[in-house]
């Protein structure tokens, strides 16, 4: 047996009580798959005296600053459970890698931000830098994109990254609800935070996806490059219409190598019902790459809580145990493509619309006129009920077109006097 | 960059041609993400002249025995792609590993009945023996089970892992043909053998489970220890009433540590509808693992075929390239397990029995005393149709039992004079 590896914890809130309680619960287990103990012999956060169900061996050194803690001698490797994007996470990361330790980390704002500069810093050092659990919670699914299916090309990789916002969307179909009330509620279970535009306004989901296309693309992560919308403006009528057509509404992140570069884009889609992406309700996550020689490999499971994200984050400390250290982004960062990001305007897609119109002759007219204009081609038309002189939803699917021209569509349908809500446009995708 | 990696590839059928064709293809690609160049030095197949699809480059050393392959000294990596648990396939890998080469196999026979030895023959060597490929086709199950859930105890895994027999059931489903007819069909256009009988007699899914379940638990690979039951007795009225109940039958390979050791099962099991494993038809492979930490994490992809396998084969090639190597079962194999198998007679577990019965008044009675008898309680019981005199078919669901009550109760059922034909039993999983 080797000696044991040393683990420093910075942050001590819900991922870090359970990445202790999960040391200490299976440590012969882990000692034995490992070969070699796993020690905890370092911790920080800033409430020391706060109860978190799991009694800190003694020989444990307490840091008040997590910047100590980094770089303490007694320390092998530094887990970083702080989070955000700057600050002290940043710091403390940076510092680590500097002063020759390995970094576990499950900060997807940080990696999307400053992703390609730390795995820089990270092979400077000859040091791991890993972060299973950014990214799916407790799915493996970095080490499936950089290890097991590193034979494949990938001709897309989609997912449901945020179970906020999946948990959401599950529920108000179930209830028939709209977005405010579920949100409410969602916030009351601690589904979602006080301030939830992080996850439902897709930010959330843009950073994981920018790691992932970062993995399976060969790029430098680019975060600012992800096309984001989010979820706010999804009704209980839309929820109710997809169905109708035969689709579910999930808020996905998705990439794909283009002609003119890496498209990566997150919004509300249309996920064809019996696709495996659309029968993944409730706070679970899910991937999706499809690879030219392994096909469509699904990937599904818990993707927040204590226990799944502990899980990851020992994954990576069982990795760095084992000596199985490969570059963060699955090449030498040297090695990374600067690809620029496919423009979102050049978007090829079938389109669903729902416009709010008043019931007046000529309305269907006005609209069709406007699509013909753009040479945009409907595929279906309906408006449902009747209400004369009030407003009424009208429901267009079009065929196939390019997100400018929908753009245009959009923008003169808007201006019509007989609109009398922002449209809802929602992507539709062949999954 | 390092020097090349040099492969030998034994056996070219559809599975090595498709090796060699990915590593023509995706040359740069492999080069890059490996950081050195992937080279076929030599190939063994009985057909030299057989037109594969692939130009093998010169330089590559052709070997009538495979033999003489395995201890060729310009080869790194042996690829066993020949197959069977005994003959050349057997001989090769152990030529192989005592000759210091790395081993990479697709041989899910092979490692079921000889895996422990030849883990402990490769650790002697300090050689890689790997075989993503032998379980899920193209899905890296193997390494999410015995890295990326390292950190986890496992409660339960369990999985679809032949194709032959999903398409089959799923086939029966769809068309309400029975079992022979959709065989010969399925035989017709290459998803079954001429010989079916290793894939719809569930050894096949045997064999595949015991690989899973000694990676899960950390066990020597027990291939006697699996009970093993096919689908050739399910009918297309099961396959309806299943429907009717709220299931859908498949052909799982479940395992399992109990009280008494791991409990390995292969048999046609009734799925709730609505658990992911229900949702996957077709030729798809998946497999669920219930960690302690990660929860219910689910891999779905294509179970076989030429490019899925090929991507396995090439990942665990990847791996080592990349000087990425584990003991091949998760813990080396001085320190694996000797569990018991958990005796099938002690499985608890509710049951689906279908009788067909002459339509006589006093069946009912007759069935309900057995059960009674036996102290097997009874959730509910139908007798479909009438047909006086002649037979027709009775359904019993049963609260939770004991596997040994239930054996009795079938025997006395059978022995009964107005039972016509086999009962049909098939046990319901909670999933």
């Amino acid at each position: 047996m080797s000696d044991p590896l040393r683990l420093g914890i910075a942050g001590l809130g819900t991922v870090g009580a359970g990445v202790l309680i999960l040391l200490q619960e299976q440590q012969d287990l882990l000692r034995q798959r490992c070969g070699r103990a796993l020690q905890v012999t370092a911790v920080s956060s800033r409430d020391r005296y706060k109860n978190r169900g799991v009694d800190l061996a003694s020989g444990v050194t307490w840091h008040e600053d997590a910047r100590a803690l980094a770089k303490a001698a007694h320390v092998d490797v530094v887990i970083e459970l702080i989070g955000g994007a700057e600050g002290i996470a940043r710091q403390v990361v940076e510092t680590a890698l500097d002063a020759g330790k390995h970094v576990v980390t499950a900060n997807k704002a940080l990696l999307a931000l400053h992703g390609s500069e730390l795995a820089a810093r990270a092979e400077k050092a000859d040091r791991a830098l890993c972060y299973e659990a950014a990214v799916g919670g407790g799915i493996p699914v970095v080490k499936a994109i950089r290890e097991g299916l590193a034979a494949n090309r990938f001709e897309r990789v989609y997912g449901i990254l945020n179970g906020t916002c999946n948990y959401i969307l599950t529920k108000m179909e179930n209830t028939g609800d709209d977005f405010d009330k579920v949100l409410l509620e969602a916030q009351g279970l601690g589904y979602a935070e006080a301030d939830p535009s992080f996850d439902v306004d897709g930010i959330d989901t843009a950073h994981k996806l920018s790691i992932l296309a970062s993995l399976a693309y060969g790029t430098h992560v680019d975060f600012p490059g992800v096309y984001i919308e989010g979820i706010r403006h999804i009704g209980a009528l839309d929820i109710q219409f997809a169905r109708e057509f035969g689709y579910r509404i999930k808020l996905l992140g998705l990439a794909r190598r283009t002609a003119r570069g890496i498209e990566q884009r997150v919004h509300p889609c249309m996920a064809p019902l019996g696709s495996p992406i659309s029968e993944v309700g409730g706070v679970t996550n899910a991937v999706v790459a499809v690879g030219n020689y392994a096909g469509q490999s699904v990937f599904e499971g818990p993707g927040a809580g204590a226990g799944p994200t502990a899980s990851a984050v020992i994954a990576d400390i069982v990795d760095i145990a084992r000596n199985q250290i490969l570059p963060p982004f699955a090449a030498p960062s040297s090695r990374l493509e600067r690809a620029p990001a496919s423009p979102m305007d050049l978007h090829q897609g079938a389109y669903y619309v729902r416009l709010t119109v008043l019931d007046q002759p000529g309305v269907m007219a006005a609209i069709t006129a406007i699509m013909a204009e753009q040479g945009v081609s409907i595929d279906s038309i309906i408006q449902r009920g009747r209400a004369p002189g009030a407003g009424v939803p009208v429901v267009l699917i079009t065929h196939e077109t390019e997100e400018a021209r929908m753009n245009q569509v959009l923008a003169q349908l808007t201006a019509l006097k007989q609109v009398t809500e922002p449209p809802v446009r929602i992507r539709i995708e062949k999954l």
